[in-house]
């Protein structure tokens, strides 16, 4: 079979060109006749694609020099502990939002060391709506404040970026970051799972502020502290290399594209095209609210949830996969990352409005 | 270049056939028109993957169905922390053997969460030397019993398995596991990294005993909790998907080779070789005592110490890479893992007559 169309929330899509390049390198990377999965991770080769590989990043993403860049391991799960464990050693008192499921899991873990303030809970809408700045009921004197600027499963999303004054901002951006621009400096961390728009899971990005680092609370694991990654540029053990590899790839991928700017346009191109799709029709539907939908995750239902089977059954006929919705919400749900073509967008929609003259 | 011999401590090389056929599959695995990296790790592709590759490790250590084998993130520092952050809820007092800078970390991991009795340190020899069991200072009714059967390091390794009694036996195999057969019934928990004998880097195995499980102590990280990922089948959050099918390709190879003891065979003929070299030239010199030398990682230094930098130069230029010992121990040292031939072993020792008989 030749190369699908993958709408997968997560491990997603790659940039064929990436995995192309990955390919062509896998057994001897630039004449080292090794692989980079082979590599010391203290040699000068691998130094050097680590090296590049920040500095893309820090590129594409305008980091301020007062923030490090950590590539570790352990997922965005692993962060709802080290956010905590790393900033609360002076102040327990902490805010959240529910806007989703993985901020209401993030939650979860920050209760077993803080004292959670829910500054907002969107359960009722079933998290169909991001709160306005003005409904949030924000501490002031929080240690920080925790949102989720997209939530995956739910498809909503932050239209703004909190305003939250001197208390660090902390988001965590797993299925969001590099889809446009953001302000770096508006957050105290960014958080990312890397197997939705940077690469293969097993890599996890954290940017934070440098006067964030440096206060684990006691007991906190020497591999869950901040601090033991910034002093050792990521390398206090073996970084998950091949990943960390591959991260750098799809950063000159998306140089060569022109940056979040034009990643932004022809994310929000392939956005309003698919809801545009969804909102035309009495035969599919979206239930976020138009003002916070998601521009990467867009799920939708089908008038008679009796065809879904049959909808998913033509769509991996026709080369368009993983469209099931997340077993808590139903429905589909098509993940439109970066890697996912506008082309690839469109054959969706196609194929959407065939299905509909057919059985709707 | 083609190929070269790696001998690298970790990251490691790994069987060139796991590379390539890899590389055939990166594009579009069996048909699915995804690669490996692109699939959601809940789908059944995947799924069956892991499934295999679980089955293929159970089947090559004949993993006893009494134990759960986890493939998780972190690496053995993370180990360091989350075995007595899981085994100490009721009893703080441990065991541990100190015999190389790994179980030295280890200890000092431990000492932040349990009361650290020294059963055996060997720092006085610069760890040359595995203690026996008769010298060791065991407490009798420690929680549990660490060590590092071999040193990555220094060399050294334990010729002899530990008896602990009732209590449980926790071993440090990241640089040995799959090199021989192991009796898995005498230990509680095993641990490794992966980038030595089993995969590429960001990739941890657990073999953890039953009974062990569900012990936490409060404050451990849902994420270093052995339950969280026991229960879900390490599938509470992603996990490293790429490498656990890359390792379920190594043990595919391993399997194809004759299995652990045709392993084991095959790695004491390279070491047999490789210190014969060494102990039968005044030029080389191999610090360890002959009965608890490493089949893994084997140090060596030349009579002249202003000539290291002339041997690694040539052995590069012929081919024989990373052979730099570690920084604490200088000198040289050759990995030769799984991966590496007999050939490649060869290869290093005809380098190594010719370059005394030039040099010395």
């Amino acid at each position: 079979m030749s190369r699908v169309f993958n709408f997968s929330a997560g491990p997603a899509a790659l940039p064929e060109a990436v995995l192309k390049r990955a390919g062509e390198e896998l057994l001897d990377w630039h004449g080292a006749g090794m692989s980079v999965m082979e590599m010391s991770h203290r040699g000068k080769e691998f130094m050097s694609i680590a090296v590049q590989a920040e500095a893309d990043l820090r590129e594409l993403l305008a980091v301020p020099d007062n923030y490090k860049v950590l590539f570790l391991q352990g997922g965005a799960s692993s962060q709802f502990g080290m956010v905590p464990m790393n900033l609360t050693r002076d102040n327990k008192k902490v805010d959240y939002l529910i806007t989703g499921s993985w901020s209401k899991k993030a939650v979860a873990e920050a209760k077993r060391y803080a004292e959670v303030n829910l500054a907002a809970d969107t359960s009722d809408s079933k998290f169909t709506i991001a709160p306005g700045q003005n409904e949030l009921k924000l501490s002031g004197d929080a240690a920080y404040v925790h949102y989720t600027p997209n939530e995956t499963i739910h498809g909503v999303e932050f239209p703004y970026v909190l305003e939250t004054g001197d208390v660090p901002l902390v988001a965590d951006f797993s299925s969001t970051i590099l889809s446009r621009p953001i302000d770096v400096s508006k957050y105290g961390i960014i958080y990312a799972g890397a197997q939705k728009n940077i690469g293969p899971a097993g890599l996890t990005i954290v940017i934070v502020r440098d006067d964030l680092i440096g206060n684990a609370s006691d007991g906190t694991p020497t591999m869950f502290n901040y601090a033991t990654h910034a002093k050792s540029g990521s390398m206090y053990n073996t970084p998950p290399t091949y990943g960390w590899y591959l991260a750098g790839l799809v950063f000159k991928w998306l140089k060569e594209k022109g940056g979040l700017s034009a990643m932004a346009e022809i994310n929000q191109r392939k956005a309003q095209a698919l809801y545009a799709a969804i909102d035309g029709s009495d035969f599919y539907a979206n239930p976020v609210d138009p003002s916070c939908r998601s521009w990467m995750n867009v799920p939708f239902t089908l008038a008679d949830a009796e065809l879904d089977t049959k909808f998913l059954e033509g769509a991996s006929a026709a080369g368009l996969k993983t469209l099931k919705g997340h077993r808590s919400v139903g429905g589909m749900r098509a993940s439109i990352y970066n890697a996912m073509s506008e082309e690839g967008v469109q054959a969706l929609i196609d194929y959407m409005a065939e299905f509909e003259r057919v059985n709707g």
